[in-house]
């Protein structure tokens, strides 16, 4: 099952590589190198702060319950195994860049620490074994039981990746053998499944790394169990004294099992939940060549990006659910559009190019990772947000840390393991999805290829790749992304234009390679106005301004006046400048009017319009956004008649 | 220091007449009408369903604890005497209206209940005496216990007025004398006040019907202690163990008593409770000719009105706080705007008349009055609103009940008691400050004048008012409010034009009056675009329609399209229209554009704006609307250019 060198359309199956195989320089290079100098540190301290350590140290008194809230439905505790995974995971894709004995050491005795908790069957986790001992395994709908193993499975993936060390990694094989024995069709089993996806596609990792297919076996057991009737959640409560109706988000849609997955089409529930469960899906897919997944996947796509997603890339509107709610509904000041739910947009979007290059997936994955992803971590890699609303009046601050720590950890990771996010390893072949200053040691069925990128990307169109057989000379086809915002491009292959077809929206680049290759290509990157469907109330009359991947914002430091009273005339002339605070990233300039207050006077309203004259608007990246002085911003404009 | 008749400008003040004094016909005449056959009864049904009888009847078996929320942190039962006064007041004006021996029989049920809960020392509230016994005037900052007071006592005033009865009165009396001899300046006093404003108007309106001016002082020095140093609420909170820092709102502007009223020049807190507090300090400036009080309600009046309204004349945005925010925080989808505090701002503005005829107060006044006050009564007088967005995508309606049941009986009492607001009652002056088709019977300086007005306001502006003094000719001033909707006016005088100096949109009138004078007012009353403010950033671009008193909205089930797709042309040429399912209300028709979704296509997102084509638009009277079908909403709709 594990991916095999056959005909098409199973050529065009894909990996990503793993992240020490990609060194970042450029754009990522400077965001990783924040993330390895400050941000995992940051994390890592609050880890200790918050007390986490004496829940999971068998050699420490058990705190019981420190932190609760929502009612005491749950506590952020009952997910503090996965804080420690994630920060694993964090700190290997950091070790690999930037060694740090003493990081290591820290990560060693974190995997220390769960060496000597681990049970003798297997079973590993803190909250049930030294909080609530006696629950296991009773609540899978609201405890995050499996949760926790997916993300220390994905941590223990990420240190053997970058450290070699298996310890982890054993520990965590031990544990996902053990849920195997415990979960699955048979008498004796428990036929269920985690209300928070995540197990899957750790599952996967955890089967690609280790060549174990039994994994990859769980991994689709969970996905095709989620949402058959009886349904499981409904039998766990009354098996275990509740009331199923005694549900405080009232719907399994909450968790994507209202039906089987096979049969979903709309995107409902909590998002960070539903992006972990369309990556594990693509996964199962890619493996398993699953033709029934793929039309699953294909459907909820479609409902996500043509009716539910931000143009940042955000997605889930709702405070409420964290979630999704109806379609259209893309309110922009009080966008829940949670980080981590933009970080696992990207990871569905990666893993939907398991099934072969295709820029409806990478555009996306783009555009979640540049924008609504990316602005949950400030420039200096210290402060956080977890929402990422599209318009602020001011009040929307980062913040240092949360009372549910999951969105720090989450962008920093993704942050980090850029790298493994740029390319598709397939059989014959390479795929190109993101560009970036970097240089990459990629794999062709078994065959090494060097890949270096030398390019200013995102601020520049302009792209250099030097394509390095290790045998001198090699057969394959490369990959290489047009991006769906640039209105041309030009190809060049030693000096030599080139003209090739252009595939779902990739130029596909077969010959025989030789070390030295050079292969330029040119994206046009003009400031663009975007509009949003008519109905989206929110963005009617108004823009948003992209170049290349990167959304813009208006922002209240970089204006004269409150961005409402602003309005944008053209984007002819805009010119690229650099902002006060910002060194580094490119702002724009444009013109555009700003309502004339003055004439307006004092009344709050009046039966005549604002008088208006000519203003000069700076934009910034939305990424880059609340880093300078604070003030209200805007992503969505008002465009006035031109 | 009940008003009496002096000279200039002493002469410009101005009460209220009661309710019973002024038979309502046409447009409001229907709304009492619905309130009277319908609302007063579902609510009494409602007190007795949610057990507040148990709570309040003595030779019941007290109920304990029965309805809390916000964490325990107060309960509405605190509040049921508050429901209690109210009921009581409306009922007294819907007994006036329609006399009901059954309705009448409860209320003075309801007084005997009370007449027997009393203590001897006068002592009246239901929660300290049953429910929380032993905590009397230990807490005044959270539990209401003077709010209470206040609204037993309007409601006694009402019912005196309605039916002649004393023994309310007369309790609320010996509870007001109560109060009078705890609190105070004197040793052995309580230097204090309540953390929600309400006692103060009632001693006010108790002032007047009883001429006790020992109740007037009283409320003054409830509006002169408010937030003088050493705080009252800190000196409360360590007298009885709590500590003042300790308090869920953080700050005393939430009771409008982080600095002495005379200093206040924001409006800030809790927007009943400000709405409450400005109102009782009206009444003061007008009783006591407080110059110091009149400038700072003529500044927080500009605060409010320049900076912090909806055009419905709604406010308070944040549901956080129930209250104020920032200046221009006007958002519409999320406005919480609670029916009470548009309420509240009706009787804060009838209150400024009392200074003398200004429209700046009687436009707000009615502004408030028929768009953001109306619209939390449905139609058929059974269901009723909170929160009042001036936008909706179809997922905000009317409810049956509220957990915090206030807004229902305060929207009921004022729509019963609209004669009331409809004129002054000067020494030698009657202002007419609202217009609808009625008989008044009023007081000028001791002699009756009755004034019949013949109108179909507020659906036209053609008002013809019938003067008739009782001693057949009499000299005095009648003052006819010019509003400041209306474009151009005439005026006639038994048929002859007459034109008159206007004095802060008011048409002063003094001339011998016969029995049978006849004075004709026609407004203009045209269908008018209102901008807002360019700081207001959800209104930018964006108009919203009046004619007359009357905002208005689009609707979903009067048009074709999602309202959000659909822009205004024009007001020219807009028609007025009968509404499916809303007979007897006026709907406009106009001109206007909707988004061509066939040439959108299917993308959320794209680089170009969308088509248009010619739409036809029908609006709604904002007051009417959710009483059809369910639909979106909005009241600021896009304006093309024209």
């Amino acid at each position: 099952m594990i991916d095999t060198d056959t005909t098409s359309p199973v050529t065009r199956r894909f990996r990503p590589p793993a992240v020490p195989q990609v060194e970042l320089r450029g754009f990522w290079g400077q965001r990783a190198d924040v993330v390895a100098d400050r941000t995992v540190h940051i994390l890592y301290d609050r880890c200790v702060a918050a007390g986490m350590f004496d829940q999971i140290d068998p050699d420490r008194t058990a705190p019981g319950k420190v932190v609760s809230y929502d009612g005491g439905l749950m506590t952020s505790q009952m997910f503090w195994d996965s804080d420690f995974g994630k920060i694993i995971e964090l700190a290997s894709y950091t070790l690999f860049r930037k060694p740090d004995s003493t990081l290591e050491a820290k990560v060693d005795a974190i995997v220390d620490i769960y060496e000597r908790l681990q049970q003798p069957d297997g079973y590993l986790n803190s909250w049930f074994q030294r909080i609530e001992p006696g629950l296991r395994w009773t609540n899978l709908r609201d405890t995050h039981e499996l949760y926790n193993a997916g993300h220390m499975i994905e941590g223990a993936v990420a240190y053997f990746q970058a450290t070699g060390k298996r310890k982890f990694l054993d520990i965590m094989c031990r544990y996902a053998d053990y849920i195997a024995s415990v979960f699955g069709p048979d008498a004796g089993q428990i036929r269920g499944y985690d209300g928070h996806e995540e197990i899957e596609l750790a599952l996967v990792k955890l089967a690609r790394v280790t060549g174990r297919t039994d994994y990859l076996e769980l991994a689709k057991f969970f996905i095709d169990e989620r949402g058959q009737q009886p349904h499981f959640f409904d039998l766990e409560a009354l098996q275990h004294g509740r009331d199923p109706a005694e549900y405080h988000f009232k719907t399994h849609e909450f968790s994507q099992s209202a039906e089987p997955v096979r049969d979903q089409r709309k995107v409902v529930g909590h998002a960070v939940r539903a992006m972990y469960l369309y990556a594990g899906m693509s996964d199962i897919a890619t493996e398993f060549h699953d033709a029934a997944l793929e039309t699953a996947l294909e459907g909820l796509w479609a409902d996500l990006t043509t009716r539910k997603m931000y143009v940042t890339g955000g997605i889930g509107p709702s405070r409420t659910n964290e979630g999704f709610t109806f379609d259209y509904d893309l309110p922009n000041l009080t966008a829940y559009a949670e980080t981590c739910a933009a970080v696992g947009l990207v990871f569905w979007s990666s893993r939907m190019l398991g099934l072969g290059p295709n820029r409806v997936y990478a555009d996306i994955m783009e555009q979640a990772l540049y924008n609504g992803a990316s602005s949950g971590l400030s420039l200096d890699g210290s402060r956080f947000f977890y929402e990422n609303p599209l318009a602020s009046r001011g009040d929307h601050h980062r913040w240092e840390w949360h009372r549910c720590p999951c969105c720090a950890p989450n962008i920093a990771r993704l942050t980090a393991s850029v790298g493994s996010y740029m390319y598709g390893e397939g059989s014959n072949s390479l795929a190109v999805h993101l560009y970036c200053d970097s240089t990459a040691n990629l794999d062709v069925g078994g065959r090494k290829v060097e890949i270096v990128q030398t390019t200013e990307y995102p601020w520049s169109g302009s792209i250099l790749l030097q394509v390095n057989p290790e045998r001198g000379t090699d057969s394959f086809t490369l990959y290489l992304r047009v991006p769906g915002w640039s209105s041309s491009y030009t190809l060049s292959i030693n000096g030599e234009p080139e003209v090739v077809a252009m595939n779902d929206g990739y130029l596909a680049l077969h010959r025989d390679w030789t070390r030295g290759d050079e292969v330029r290509l040119d994206l046009a990157m003009d400031v663009e106005t975007i509009h949003a469907h008519p109905f989206v109330g929110d963005d009617a009359g108004r823009v948003a301004l992209r170049r290349g991947p990167l959304l813009y914002c208006l922002e209240g430091g970089d204006n004269e006046r409150p961005i409402a009273s602003l309005s944008i005339a053209t984007t002819k002339g805009a010119e690229r400048v650099a902002l006060d605070g910002a060194p580094g990233i490119v702002g724009l300039r444009l013109s555009g009017y700003a309502d004339d207050m003055e004439a307006w006077g004092g009344k709050l309203y009046q039966s005549r319009p604002a008088a208006t004259k000519a203003a000069t608007l700076t934009a910034v990246p939305y990424y880059a956004w609340a880093n300078r002085a604070a003030g209200d911003m805007q992503v969505w404009v008002r465009k006035a008649p031109e």
